[in-house]
């Protein structure tokens, strides 16, 4: 139970979700790699990420409700439901700590471990979907990647720990609420941490009302 | 002083910045807008952002150093050093809650806070720049943002209070400590919590020694 707020700041698996219409990779003058329309993902896998990690990223990259069922409702079918090609490419730079303006990698897991690692979630999104709708780049090469963003829409997906799952956020409120009871009465910051955890919480878990931002609202 | 570790939960503007060798927006049959080198940004503005946040986003999309210098090494120039151009299209979709596998964004700032909002931010990024070097998509259109990614070369900007800033978790530990400090005595798990902040903020000041995740290192 060492979950709560320390954990986020621990450096997490990531992927940029881009929906596309086509997408494709070149190095140098040959074009390696390409797929019409699905989904582009870019990886970026930490030095602290573990398989855990690597079946959250695959699950929500193939369950992620990104396009329109057969009634053009919003927000519906996933690439597997759709029978949807998928690329995906390595990114070690999604792993960046800015140190003022200069982007710091030392978090990314060095290329000799990340390549077998980036290689087993291929494998493994080929195994729970369908092999050859997935498509790869060349690791550690020199890329081109042709994206065309369909929408656009672009999710940022990090893996367990992340900040953007309505389920973790509610989990953690209710440690926080916990923990607070076994510490010294009368310290107001605490207590004012208490409460931004709870509004966030809250605010996640709302529907419907601000019409605007539902989940069916259009890029 | 809020701050702290409530506020990592607090969402923030975000950017998605991709290098590119061109990129262009597509609206119906007809290209409104495109550039040559330079980046293409994703933003997306929360309920919850400030002009701070904007300050901070935009002063980080003109000076972060992706670019090569002169002699070819890496992570030294910014788009403004090298006089390249900027495509910036509004992406709600990055504030993005998972409720299990859809999708959903209420935490997004609504269309109609957001496109002042956000024209805003252009106008910002072409005073502090050049005018003629910011481009842009069309708010809330259903666009094809063809992005020619270099590299690839992404990073995630979150605005300041976001979990990847050096400076910040530094920070952060130092408050955590001093809070530490008010709290009961003998509570074993905010003392677990205290060391695994300051092994991050270790690990993140940390340089050199892993040569294959140093800033040098080429996608």
């Amino acid at each position: 139970m060492n979950a709560g707020k320390a954990e986020l700041l621990t450096a997490t698996m990531k992927a940029i979700v881009q929906r596309v219409t086509k997408a494709s990779v070149t190095v140098g003058e040959e074009q390696i790699s390409s797929i019409g329309r699905g989904l582009c993902i870019l990886l970026g896998i930490s030095a602290e990420d573990t398989q855990k990690d690597a079946d959250y990223i695959v699950r929500k990259i193939l369950n992620l409700r990104v396009f329109e069922d057969e009634n053009g409702r919003a927000w519906s079918r996933s690439v597997m439901d759709k029978e949807l090609e998928v690329l995906c490419v390595s990114q070690f730079t999604l792993q960046c700590i800015l140190k003022g303006n200069k982007p710091d990698f030392h978090s990314a897991l060095t290329a000799e471990l990340a390549q077998p690692f980036y290689n087993s979630i291929l494998e493994q999104m080929r195994t729970v979907y369908k092999p050859e709708l997935i498509k790869d780049g060349q690791f550690a090469a020199y890329m081109q990647v042709n994206i065309q963003n369909d929408g656009p829409v672009t999710i940022c997906l990090e893996s367990p720990s992340g900040p953007t799952d309505a389920k973790q956020l509610a989990k953690l409120e209710k440690q926080q609420q916990r923990k607070e009871k076994t510490r010294s009465k009368g310290n107001l910051e605490s207590g004012r941490e208490k409460g931004a955890l709870r509004s966030k919480a809250e605010s996640n878990a709302s529907s419907g009302a601000e019409g605007d931002v539902s989940s069916e609202r259009e890029p």
